[in-house]
């Protein structure tokens, strides 16, 4: 554990320092710290805990002006409360230099290549014909089927699925059709897929995830689909066939998105929203079926708005 | 297997059994059911089945008056149908009395910890400084990852993941910067987790499960959540971080909660809403955004009644 | 690598060739395809790639008449692409002929069967008193619990979960009283599963899935759910306890069935739906609560109108 002095992590942080330097050797919650903790507080509905907290340090963001003079503590205001968490974080629990290795119980298949430092956790399986990159972390029961590549830093939750068998199938008279899923699944460097969150592989050619794109638990990213760079995905979204997402886009949960579907650069699609339809670059959409975020606000007023005028016209309704 | 009289699991259950008393080795479904058989049937559109079973006595809710007269046999009628057949299920399958033990195939790491009479499973993990507690009973290929603990009688279906990383990442410029997620997810006892559910650990501080309460199969539990006791939790819900969940909720299934989101004790929540902000204790709310389940109906009412208005007005609509 | 002529495969195909017959040895996508190759291009949006391509061959819809004159090569025309397309790589990537086997790191339980040529993959679990039939491919950790039986030809992807425990439980006041699931889950011949999918077994009797019939990633199925013969269900389903569906009934990702609803024989479920009610066999359905198709896409046209009418109302919306 090392130990630093909220001096050195405001110099970090580019953060300013206001009240008594202190060493800290951790970070810990409001309501967790000690007297040897950093902690933080990014939210004025946490003033009473912050008022009690017993540590030496909070990180507050300097937008909260006059938050500071709730904490009982030295306080140091940084301009982006999260990338300062993130930084602050690091700093006492620095990445773990771990040798690489296959551990006990997992399973390298012959005619797969896994990379230097690479960490294959117990249960995972890396099929024949799989190439796995440098400084990987494959979890436990992650599964990278045959044909699949993974770049450099690539991060496999536990369970998670690289390579499973697009859904493909054509419904006959005489029964169901299947569609041979012969293509692969490609991941760029450092891309992060959760828990139990699966890939298929393409029909033909390949499924891509781009360079910095972060996927989260329970996702299904369809066969075919392209995903660019730096993508944000929360968890449980549903990707169809050929969905393409554009660098930098961010997708709540529960999304669905279907097949075919370009989702622009930038652009911002809300939880539980139902895209149907192409999104433009930048845009910001919600709702089911997917607009606009401020058509989808001014709905649900013109809702109440209905909602009143009907009432109004009470049991009129139905013979105006 | 165990044979009983119909009146020994009439006094089991404070059932008032109409018809001649007979001996049972088993429960089996309407359509199933041998003259050795109890069975049941809790629904009016089940009379068909249940005037051709051939079971030697059906438990029916004796709220549904005149119903055994369509039974061909002993009837035994209960207050509470749902929890008769808990226990009756329970009289006939008692709980295989096995010892504990790690299987062939499962792996717990060295500094991991597991309680007396725990079993577990084939391909499960259980990560170095995990803590499982006694009686538990940890499913075929579930992990539980370091520093996540388990207490007393907990369950844990097959492909469950406790303590996957938290989805903390900070979208800029140059590039997403991870938050490192280091705290611990916290399970209290007699907790159900079904199968290929997931559970992330806190990104500071812990997730926590309280006592009681079950989880479905495929949920996503985000970092930091807080869950209260005896809460319960349908297949495919996704509760975001900081969500907290109080005693005794009930959440239907696919329901998604946005982050810090609070659902008071005792709340109901509808199949497949999207709450984005505080339930109180007691409310009964559904759709998307999520409302009173009051209002939800009405707003259905509302609907059909501008329907009608608008065709009403016929080509007029856009020019009133 | 088997290398064919065109019009050796439009007769496979029953497909009129238009240009000149050509040798091809593999099948690639429109941008991927290389001088012996042959492609497809079933989509007019395609047509830049088409007129680039490098394939000796392509195939092409014929009812996209005139189609064939962007392409710079022969064009095999069809009447049903995505058949051809299943026909057509099933020629050149026939099903691997492999010996049956429990492969290293896979478990099969004293008392489980499984058949003749069957594989069961790295971290499989076939529990006791489990069945599973001949010609089955059972992905890399994938799960079959005890009692449950798999017929011939069944596909289970990595980490499919067949036989987990229904989710019942009755709350209490005293806590939440366990129903136990003593029931199984029957899977007849030619059913694939895709990957992390769940399935429950019943209460009492069995959860069954029919010949056939193909479900994709991250389904849930509930128990004692009963689904027909050659059903297409896709990603993220969820299937509420004793929902039945029908023969050749299609559900679109994310769907939601509430408890006991039928969904009738060829009935068609939009993406994204939530199904309260039956429907009927052969309706389309979509929305949530989901209506007929016509119906949903009237309520869009409708409210589009509506907002016209309240915004001409403009600020006397509320005292009309």
């Amino acid at each position: 554990m090392s130990v630093t002095s909220l001096a050195e992590i405001g110099a970090l942080l580019g953060a300013e320092l206001i009240g008594a330097d202190a060493r800290v050797s951790g970070v810990a919650a409001l309501e967790d710290a000690g007297p040897s903790d950093l902690t933080l507080c990014f939210d004025w509905r946490r003033i009473p805990d912050l008022e009690k907290t017993r540590a030496a340090g909070v990180i507050l963001p300097r937008r909260a002006t006059g938050l500071h003079r709730a904490a009982p503590c030295a306080a140091l205001l940084v301009e982006e409360p999260r990338l300062a968490l993130a930084r602050v974080l690091r700093h006492f629990h620095p990445e773990p230099v771990e040798a690489g290795c296959v551990r006990e119980g997992a399973r390298v298949e012959a005619g797969a290549s896994v990379g230097a430092r690479t960490i294959v956790a117990t249960g995972a399986v890396i099929e024949s014909g799989a190439g796995v990159g440098d400084d990987c972390r494959i979890g436990p029961n992650a599964v990278v089927a045959s044909g699949c590549t993974l770049g450099n830093r690539v991060i496999l939750g536990p369970g998670a699925v690289i390579g499973s068998c697009g859904f493909g199938f054509v419904p006959r008279r005489a029964g169901v059709v299947k569609i041979p899923q012969v293509g692969r699944v490609a991941i760029e460097d450092d891309v992060e897929i959760g828990a139990n969150t699966t890939v298929d592989r393409a029909t033909l050619g390949e499924t891509r995830i781009g360079r910095g794109t972060k996927i989260d638990n329970l996702v299904q990213v369809g066969h075919n689909v392209s995903i660019g760079e730096n993508v944000l995905i929360a968890a449980q979204v549903g990707l169809s066939g050929s969905v393409k997402i554009e660098d930098g886009a961010i997708l709540g949960g529960q999304v669905g998105v279907a097949d075919h579907v370009v989702i622009g650069a930038g652009a911002q699609v809300g939880a539980k929203s139902g895209v149907g339809t192409h999104v433009p670059p930048g845009a910001r959409v919600a709702g089911y079926p997917a607009v606009e975020v401020k058509h989808w606000l001014e709905n649900a007023f013109l809702w109440r708005r209905m909602r009143k005028l009907l009432k109004r016209l009470g049991g009129e309704g139905s013979r105006p």
